[in-house]
């Protein structure tokens, strides 16, 4: 049986705490000898800044890079609010997406029948939502340069950041895009802003005519996304893939989130090139949901996302797609079945601790 | 009586025919001898392309600098899809808010009681909604240089758009921000993305120093833009005044317009700086809706959204704010009334076309 090599970066706040619970997942699956791991654990975010004054070190750096999947936590918490700017928590896991090219962000945005109740959208607009969110990850305004603060002759500040854009980094998201788009129901929109900005109308160009070149069977719509907001909040349901890019996919993919009603079960995977030699993508794969400073270490917070994340790891990394399906399975079972977590839990609905829901999942397995 | 000088610019689409109904009420208010205005009317948009090239030209934004106010329909369609960037439709407006110095974009997010149930949120959630979205105009990534597309040695093309904020750009509009707080729940929400750009911690940054200097009795609250998307789906009252720059308010504004469930119920005004010898400011109103090229022609547009941006008109620049407050009065009646065009009937409910729901606004009237 493969050893899969698999770093795991709690990071901060509720990060440590869900990660336990996939911990337990690794060992109850190693134990009976369905998948054979060996596991490092290592610090990022403000657990790295506290140690050694980086939001993460370049030891870190290099075991992301020798392993075949990262397993992430969340970053940030007020402690750290006062750190500079490139060394907030933060800083980590845009390090960890840039130096290991994880361009492809997939997030799903699925409400769970059991969970749709739990939606601020009226039940039948959101129940049976299933929206894969493909967001650009290593370029845009995110990583552009000239990025900067100026101090002005006139004593004014002026800040100034750079979104850009080339046809290759579009054309390699949208590919990525237009292949899930087939898997699925076969309709791919693309969301920017060519009204408005250069880096939309390339967008557009180029997915159009890769679209023309290579996907035509694929269901296009552009789509500006500002429109797009709207019609998340009108329709969801109208979306299957979703393609966008690296800010405009950080307000979208939230606000899909929250569509469902449970940001605490949403996964998602941020994937590398596949290596032409080895066929392997670096990969990392982290809940949706943030540390959560204001319930971290009380044992409240809902594993699932983690949890999930690690289902995704097991299906887009490790070749363990079986495992994937089941561990899918038992989460829908244990919602069925009525375990919830405060985030989830309808008004007066009786609720279970992070333990309690990552053992009723390995239970359920 | 005071002549009022106003600049009418209907556009495109149902641009024209709302506007149709903007001129009833107008000669209505004069017939009445409630009102005097001096009435230009102007062409924007893709009707001022096919007049003569351009989305708007010399002629029309000298009228528009001599306006009191300018009263603006809506501009675009599928038909100026392949018109170069400098000549789309959305250049005019575009010009109009820069040369205008139109930096102040109030837009209101409000869900009548009457219309709750035509949102895709619960009920219990949007009942009540009132927010007041403060969107910088005239700054960020619409109009920062260098934005350009440019062809590479390699023959790849790299587009680029500049995201620039200055301390006095910011301070402008977070001031109206925490003035408009005061008037209402004196509760103020910044929003921005600190922890990935530049421009997102100056903007932080010269807030939380104008609330200290100026503002400290204005309840004011920084939160991440990515979070405000996620929490206007989840919990939207909690929301009073949202400040926040050009491109995350164009987003963010739409995602809360949707919220209430009735776009073409929602007005927005576009103000400039007051001159410091006449009191005066520039300003343009415009519904929040485009131009909706689907439905245009065919008279069953919504009004309402351009009358009450009218509305914003009386109030804001021509000192009729007693009018403005029977028009919000008259309208808040024919939707109590029962009378609903398309976009807000429920299924099944008996709707009316453009011309009739302005008639019964201006007999509530
Ligand atoms: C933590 C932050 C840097 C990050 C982002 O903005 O991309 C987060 O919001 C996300 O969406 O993964
Ligand atoms: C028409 C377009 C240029 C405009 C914008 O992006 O600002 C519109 O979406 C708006 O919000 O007023």
């Amino acid at each position: 049986m493969a050893t899969h090599k698999l770093l795991l970066l709690p990071g901060d706040g509720i990060g440590v705490e869900v990660m336990e619970e996939v911990k337990g997942l690794m060992k109850w699956l190693e134990a009976r000898g369905l998948a054979s791991f060996a596991i490092e654990e290592d610090l990022v975010g403000g657990a790295a800044f506290d140690a050694h004054g980086e939001a993460i070190s370049d030891e870190t750096m290099a075991r992301a890079q020798a392993a075949d999947a990262i397993i992430f936590g969340a970053v940030g918490g007020p402690k750290w609010d006062k750190v500079s700017y490139d060394k907030r928590p933060e800083a980590g896991l845009l390090r960890l997406r840039k130096d290991l090219d994880l361009f492809a962000n997939l997030r799903p945005a699925i409400c769970y029948p059991a969970l749709a109740d739990s939606s601020s959208l009226k039940r039948e607009i959101v129940e049976g939502l299933d929206i894969l969110i493909v967001r650009e990850l290593t370029g845009g305004t995110y990583f552009g340069e000239p990025k900067e603060i100026v101090t002005l002759e006139n004593g004014q500040r002026r800040a100034v950041d750079t979104q850009v854009y080339t046809t290759s980094e579009i054309e390699r998201i949208a590919r990525v895009a237009f292949e899930l788009g087939r898997l699925r129901k076969n309709r791919v929109h693309s969301a920017e802003k060519r009204n408005v900005m250069k880096s939309g109308l390339l967008w557009n160009q180029v997915v159009t005519a890769l679209h023309a070149a290579e996907y035509s069977d694929v269901n296009l719509e552009h789509i500006l996304a500002d429109n797009c907001a709207m019609q998340l909040v009108r329709n969801p349901k109208q979306f299957d893939v979703l393609v966008t890019d690296n800010l405009f996919g950080d307000i979208l993919s939230d606000a899909a989130a929250m569509l469902t009603g449970s940001l605490g079960m949403l996964p998602s995977a941020s994937l590398g090139a596949e290596d032409p030699v080895t066929g392997k993508r670096k990969a990392l794969y982290e809940p949706v949901h943030g540390s959560a400073p204001d319930i971290s270490g009380k044992g409240l917070a809902n594993p699932i996302a983690e949890l999930a994340s690690f289902g995704m790891a097991l299906r887009y990394s490790l070749d363990l797609g079986d495992i994937a399906d089941a561990l899918d399975r038992a989460i829908a079972r244990v919602l069925s079945q009525g375990f919830r977590t405060g985030d989830i839990a309808a008004p007066g609905e009786k609720t279970v601790g992070t333990v309690e829901m990552g053992q009723a999942v390995i239970t359920a397995l």
